[in-house]
């Protein structure tokens, strides 16, 4: 398996991946009617850099990382990672998030802060506190979960 | 005095008192060398609202409104207000964070919330304290500020 950077032509293995996530509408901050256009723009164009998880050819994982502010808030960055329902439980999301950080690291930044976790995404809140990730926010009601209803959403927030 | 919608004629105002406040860079999460023109872009063109706060003709205070997370945050809008040095100290934020929250309420948002507060702006904390924000989350160093370094930011959250 290889994470290598990923490039426009990765976008159509990158798709189904991010259409499926963001379509249930669990865990991501974007509509769920999401067009295949809007998502390019949001996973390859807009962000600093972005990286796919390969085995054997195929495309199982992928991951974004950006400034999260801009000016003072520059040395902050955020990074948003998807993993295929084909390849759950497997260590991609871990193997992503180590690797995102010393991305991040030989980019310069210093800390590494994800805005927007649902409080009911168990998995993820639990991989990322084992990566030393710290919850450093709570915001009340600020996900509107559909299955849930509006819950709380957590910010994490790591000094690398 | 009103407070109103601007229009694109409004920017030449506004734009020196954003230029001083960002250059300043103790308060914004944007460059402190933001063009004029990007300055109209993040001012005027990206968010949904911008109002500005006008006395006799003169412009000394602008809020924009936009919402701060998509698809399941959607319902949670951010609000960035500017008092030019002229006008401190007079009641124009909690005059124009006060009329944003009625805005809110009439596009349907239910809650708003401030990203990235420096959390040596005691004024700002103070004043959205007294109009019943709530701190939600505190995020170390993550604010670089001119004179005193890497130190914290706060997010400020309420459900209107």
């Amino acid at each position: 398996m290889s994470i290598r950077e990923a490039n426009s032509e990765d976008f159509d293995a990158i798709w189904p991946i991010f259409n499926e996530i963001v379509r249930a509408g669990k865990t991501y901050a974007y509509p769920t009617n999401t067009t295949k256009e809007q998502a390019y723009k949001i996973w390859i164009e807009t962000p600093k850099k972005t990286y796919v998880y390969e085995e054997d050819g195929n495309i199982f994982g992928t991951y974004f990382l950006k400034t999260n502010q801009a000016g003072p808030g520059e040395h902050v960055c955020n990074c948003g990672y998807m993993v295929s329902s084909l390849a759950r439980g497997r260590g991609l999301a871990t193997a992503m998030c180590e690797h995102s950080q010393e991305v991040a690291k030989e980019l310069g930044y210093k800390a590494m802060q994800f805005n927007f976790v649902a409080s009911n995404n168990e998995d993820a809140v639990r991989l990322w506190k084992k990566l030393d990730f710290e919850t450093v926010g709570c915001l009340p009601k600020a996900f509107n979960h559909p299955t849930e209803g509006y819950i709380d959403a957590f910010v994490l927030y790591k000094w690398l």
